[in-house]
């Protein structure tokens, strides 16, 4: 297991700067007083294909030498790593394979295919998922670019607090969703060198919080069936992942589905900016533990803005 | 009739600078491919308040003199002119007196008193509101800041533009959308010194096109009764917005109720900020008239980010 370095992580952001945008900080006193405590808002939302996840896809992508480069890489994800890997391929101009069960949102499907990603339907089960993965990539010999275990897509994720300190001149905390452990992993990887003062956040939903309970028993446990509408944050942490969650996380605090939802309303009226349920994970476990914040700098990462407008959570209520 | 100049527009500038922000310019490759055309929206709604109107609002609260301050400022309006005064009332320290009719969105009344405005009810006539104003003003002996027909507010308003032909090393368009006139008349007061070559397009809902005909006919037609979900155009054009509009607009278009939700939901969805029905009028008519902007330079002015999440548009259809 390579772990990825802080210098892996500056590699990162010179090979990914010309590819993405360094994404806006917001900030607003309403949710200032809100909170009780000064927040910045990290706009990961804001890149082209709405989601961090363009920052180690490209850094995967843009790594590649151009033999591998030929035969493109793959991946099996239905959610932003999928069009974001195949975003990043379409601006090297190589072929991107995503396997994805055939039960994925059609509006999932149809972002992969824009960017010109070539899609390989499975079963929605982990044993068709691989097998399916297998033959695909024994096909095309696309070189695998795991959504969030894998040290060059954590190296490229970690480009995001390296541009949040910069962009912020120093921060108590930094509070980011977990789901696999990939955005979180690459945020302790550059502040434990960069901003060792500040301490790394976890927020989990409550009803998928694996992490939470791994983070707690020193292990990993792995969560049967998850179902939150955080749906970025379904899936487990995996060895590289838990290095830096086991070692470098300082605390880690849950919501409760009617929190998160709350909290993303919050967001959309206040900040006005359109971010994802999972993205409201951070604020509502903040909103929750007011008395670990109170007064302190807070970033927070907005970790995607990809939504079905016609199907937002509070419509149902 | 005084009408602002251009150094009034420099002078508010520096004036409001300190209390409002230099708001983002966002792009988005999908829209630019979409438009056939390059984008520039500047988010007027990621100001504090959520709306353009800080600016003018700002430039005639800290304009006043310490002893007319003293007796603060009062306007009507049930729109976000009211909360933005409000709110730049707040910040001075000075009392803002606000006529709105009892019918107005409890959620309008929460914002402006949030801000410490002192709300007047009257009722939804145009006579009852005049008096109101009337008395209130008699009483409180607080300075008229009209929402748009006052050359304080032109010459803030004015200030976006500036920012925006900053940020963006020039433009062949700026697209803004229409009702009253007072972003347009600031828009045009600034671009005919700063950037004559730029062209200044208003754009207006097709069932509130008062100032379509207007300008068409050479002068002033009021509306009968206007009705479209961009409610922050119903108002007609004054005396001071028409000598703008009639002698520098380049160019009207229209939108119907129907491309105007859609360009909403295209903005939501791509450019991932949360905007008014008012602020997408101007890429509705875009995409109506795209031989007009094909492959230009094109700023938009995103106006305003005041919605009720509970009830969008979309979601009746």
């Amino acid at each position: 297991m390579y772990i990825p370095t802080y210098d892996d992580m500056l590699a990162a952001h010179e090979r990914v700067k010309p590819h993405i945008r360094c994404t806006p900080v917001r900030t607003s006193h309403y949710l200032n007083e809100l909170a009780g405590c000064e927040l910045f808002f990290k706009c990961e939302n804001f890149h082209e294909p709405g989601a961090f996840k363009v920052r180690g896809a490209s850094n995967a992508v843009f790594g590649l030498d151009d033999e591998q480069a030929k035969k493109g890489v793959a991946t099996h994800s239905s959610g932003n790593h999928a069009s974001c890997l195949s975003y990043a391929a379409m601006l090297r101009g190589i072929p991107c394979n995503v396997v994805m069960p055939h039960t994925a949102p059609q509006a999932k499907k149809d972002t992969v295919r824009r960017y010109g990603g070539k899609i390989t339907e499975c079963e929605p089960s982990t044993t068709s998922r691989e097998e399916t993965f297998a033959k695909v990539q024994a096909e095309t010999g696309g070189d695998f670019v795991h959504p969030y275990n894998d040290p060059r897509v954590i190296a490229g994720q970690g480009t995001c607090s390296k541009e949040l300190i910069e962009q912020t001149d120093g921060l108590d905390f930094v509070v980011a969703p977990i789901g696999g452990g990939g955005m979180i992993s690459g945020t302790c990887l550059t502040l434990s060198m960069l901003a060792p003062e500040t301490k790394v956040i976890a927020a989990e939903p409550e009803q998928a919080d694996d992490a939470y309970r791994s983070f707690k028993a020193g292990h990993i446990i792995a969560d049967d069936a998850p179902k939150t509408i955080a749906d970025g944050l379904l899936v487990p942490l995996k060895d590289l992942t838990w290095h830096f969650v086991s070692n470098q996380v300082h605390e880690m605090y849950t919501a409760s589905e009617a929190e998160i939802v709350d909290a993303m309303k919050i967001i959309w009226k206040h900040l006005r900016v359109v971010m994802e349920p999972s993205s409201a994970v951070p604020l509502a476990t903040i909103l929750n533990n007011r008395d670990a914040f109170a007064g302190k700098r807070v970033g927070v990462i907005v970790t995607g803005g990809n939504v079905d407008l016609d199907k937002l959570p509070w419509m149902n209520s």
